[in-house]
């Protein structure tokens, strides 16, 4: 075991949602100061590369063990970023660093260990469309790589018909095409056929699309994983080319 | 009426929690180019006063007055940035903004109306405590300003049930000091007395001050409204100085 340097570091830094102008001064700080950059390949990509700097990219799906190289690599005196699409709290890699913390030898809990907030796809997409998150919101990962898709469906449904509105990350893969149509029976359902639920694809790219429907009208290739979903509640309405949520609610979620 | 005025512009800007280092470089571009800054005092002074820049400061519960003035102003022709704490899209300006444009003038319409996302508080937070929103969870106004507190009890039960972890703004006010001691009722009820409690004061302010409990052991005098408050899920544990949520999750919720 390698004790841990005093001047080794690991920041798990949010890049945000794909523009340069989304970056934090905080993060492209400390990017400056990194000996190593860890992280999926098109987020590594995404660091520009310079004398003194390693980058280390890695595949999708191999979050803990891009997490545990992190933490060994400050372990020997690395200054290591692992960088991270939007914001590294919000179904991203900070969680990923700290299971790798807590499977990992003691002495690394006396490493400098540090998370720096970015901006996740849900608000850049909801500045896109509007304001569609300006009430009470549910944030549910669509993905069932890590959790039954049982438990997603009683997300939905509680989320619904308590009137949050709600964003939705990674919510349609190949894979399991049939998963996010039934999603949308569910928010039909829960929410009401005349719910506006908003399709944001690329947000902030060259390449950005808004798809704005009602619910009775959504349908399930209106998605796929590079698309951010994000459903309004009962009030959630269209003024002009804007979609936004009152800030006020009335007693009845239903 | 005056005709909108192709120059004019409104852009409501997030300035994140506090520290300019979280201000990104696109809303810093966008104050460099305005005539008019308009918002809550507090923010307004975090403006730097420069020649051909306005500043318009006004009080707090005035925010449709304030985005009715900021849209007359772009009418005539001015750049203006109605500024935010954190994200302008959470319980903040943007939805205002568009609540003043669907009671004004239809040429309103054509106004040049922008919402440029900013790290909102409650990711401030979960940065500094670990990664407590690392699974799905919701965000949740505590004031009851604008809705019915039966609104938000009935939330924080279908939230908690659900498995979420949950995000509280504007936790507990003088007015109304009661509110959050049941909020930790049935807190405590529908997740579990064992579940991590987070309290983050004055987050990235250099006055900054973390408190994470048990739920069994949060008491009312822990928030106050420059609190922001996060709960985990029951898989939320600590490691170290850091409390974070896994990103599985098995199939109960209770």
């Amino acid at each position: 075991m390698i004790a841990p340097s005093k001047n080794g570091w690991v920041v798990i830094a949010g890049l945000g949602p794909g523009n340069e102008a989304l970056v934090t001064q905080e993060v492209r700080d400390t990017i400056d100061a990194a000996t190593d950059i860890v992280g999926y390949i098109p987020y590594v990509k995404r660091i520009a590369p310079r004398d003194g700097l390693t980058l280390h990219a890695s595949d999708n799906r191999v979050e803990l063990d891009r997490a545990t190289h992190a933490l060994e690599m400050a372990a020997t005196g690395k200054r290591v970023v692992v960088v991270s699409s939007g914001d590294p709290g919000v179904f991203a890699m900070a969680s990923a660093v700290f299971e790798a913390l807590e499977a990992g030898p003691k002495d690394w809990l006396d490493l400098d260990i540090r998370v720096l907030p970015g901006i996740t796809a849900m608000l850049a997409a909801a500045a896109q469309i509007g304001a569609p998150l300006g009430h009470d919101f549910a944030a549910i990962n669509l993905s069932d790589n890590l959790k039954p898709w049982s438990l997603i469906e009683t997300r939905l449904r509680a989320a619904g018909e308590a009137g949050f509105a709600m964003a939705f990350y990674n919510p349609r893969s190949k894979s399991r095409p049939h998963q996010f149509a039934r999603a949308l029976e569910i928010l039909r359902d829960a929410c009401g056929g005349d719910t506006l639920i908003s399709f944001a694809r690329d947000v902030t790219k060259p390449t950005q699309q808004i798809n704005t429907v009602a619910l009775k009208h959504a349908t399930p290739e209106m998605a796929d994983m590079r698309t951010m979903v994000i459903v309004g509640n009962r009030d959630t309405r269209a003024i002009g080319r804007f979609v936004y949520t009152p800030r006020s609610a009335g007693d009845a979620t239903s």
